[in-house]
């Protein structure tokens, strides 16, 4: 059997009751460490679960999947996964290559970034489609993320925006701040004004930096775009809220978070129910 | 100290161990009962956590807030959420009045049906806005949902519809079936083809059926609407995807749950990466 468990977002504790029964029965236990991040490391998962655990790069998860599906084919085999096992990225090969090799795969769900960040107080349901934010080089600089953000923004919905993880073998990884991900799209905005465009979203535009989200020492702040490219939120992992049209209760919600109230003033009641920034 | 923690979407076992432990810690244990459900009574919890838990019905999450608030304020207080405390629906009020009050309040996440979903293939971060399918009357028939459904087709991604709970007080709940919701769809689509609009969504749209997500005997379908219109798949809770575009691997996995094999055959290769039904 491969089990396909879900760590949630903090640390060890985070796991489910149900999670840490399918690891302790296992044999074998890896854990996937390219897309995500946890606040402990892996001695701490060891000390907990009482037993070993294997770290699974990159590599392994593309090419090494032989090894893991043969052992699952004999014995108890977990794969964890930070956050959900189907949350910002996805497990789909592994669990195709399982089925066509004629194993069982069980599925134990938890919390990611992507439902986690309801904690800010912006109704889940109220989002449109996902963007990830990339680190722009020298000769690269793509917009199209925020293409998609504007595309919300007319709809009225607020945008999760998963922050860039770049990293290449034989490097250290590295990860997008909030304020960096404000500076990117201040840039665009900039370029976008120059060229006349109709802008969907300004500097004065309301959106929330999260940092280590599920963490003990995790910190929201809701401010303009602009307030937030002048914030530092610490630690990695950073995710980017860019608002939509918001219901009084987000927004009071939100000036629990806020850098600074008056970045509220701003925001017109546009009928009995919604506020524009 | 006010505990919000999600209970994930099983059974006993899905709470995490972080809050298992703050369940342990708490003088009184509330848990929220109106939107959501779980597959285990309340006296499988309190057999597990080796307590009392205090159903807490619409009237008291509304009107009696106080009496919770009131005991969070001298002792720890556990509020219980199925699914992740600010997922399909929010608990902002709670959150601010606990601020207000000057207590102290803490998640603890867990997955909730946004992201646990995911175990069906379709990419997490594909997709729009969620939209909530109601019970239709004989004279209150909305079609608004379905908007929101084209408007994510056009722009190629996939749409959670979330099935109306429907309840009114002294009424036992009532939820809707991915059957019901199919044919609901499929009367908007007679009745737009009727009007001659240009339907971005049709019968042979893939669509995905989802029962009871995270539990034992969850059952997902993957077919046209029109099949999934035939399809019975049981107990409550029921959830529905409509597709937008999809990577090839989103349509592999997609067909582990195919109602018929061949509902797949007219799907039609756009370019390199993408299909549209």
């Amino acid at each position: 059997m491969l089990y396909l468990v879900g760590l949630g977002l903090g640390d060890a504790q985070d796991i489910s009751v149900k999670g840490l029964q399918a690891v302790r029965r296992c044999s074998r236990v890896y854990l996937e460490a390219y897309t995500s991040m946890l606040t402990v490391g892996k001695e701490a998962l060891e000390e907990f679960y009482g037993c070993e655990v294997i770290i699974a790069e990159r590599e392994i998860v593309e090419q090494e999947t032989d090894d893991i599906l043969r052992e699952a084919a004999v014995a108890d085999v977990a794969f964890l996964v930070v956050g959900d096992p189907f949350g910002a990225t996805t497990h789909s090969d592994l669990v195709l290559r399982a089925v066509k090799a004629g194993i069982q795969y069980h599925i134990i769900h938890n919390a990611s970034i992507l439902n986690a960040v309801g904690c800010c107080g912006l109704q889940l349901y109220n989002y449109g489609e996902t963007v990830s934010i990339v680190f722009w080089t020298e000769t690269w600089k793509p917009e199209s993320f925020y293409d998609k953000i504007e595309r919300n923004r007319r709809t009225g919905v607020h945008t999760l925006c998963l922050l860039g993880m770049g990293r290449k073998i034989y490097e250290p990884p590295r990860y997008m701040s909030v304020m960096q991900a404000a500076e990117q799209l201040l840039h665009i905005i900039d370029n976008r004004r120059k060229r006349e465009e109709e802008l969907a979203m300004t500097e004065d535009t309301i959106c929330v930096g999260l940092a280590r989200v599920g963490a003990k020492d995790q910190k929201i702040a809701a401010g303009t775009l602009r307030q937030l490219a002048g914030q530092d939120l610490g630690d990695p992992l950073h995710s980017l809220i860019i608002t939509g049209r918001m219901h009084p209760v987000e927004i009071d919600m939100l000036k629990l978070f806020a850098v600074d109230d008056s970045s509220f003033d701003k925001l017109i009641i546009v009928d009995g129910s919604s506020y524009f920034s």
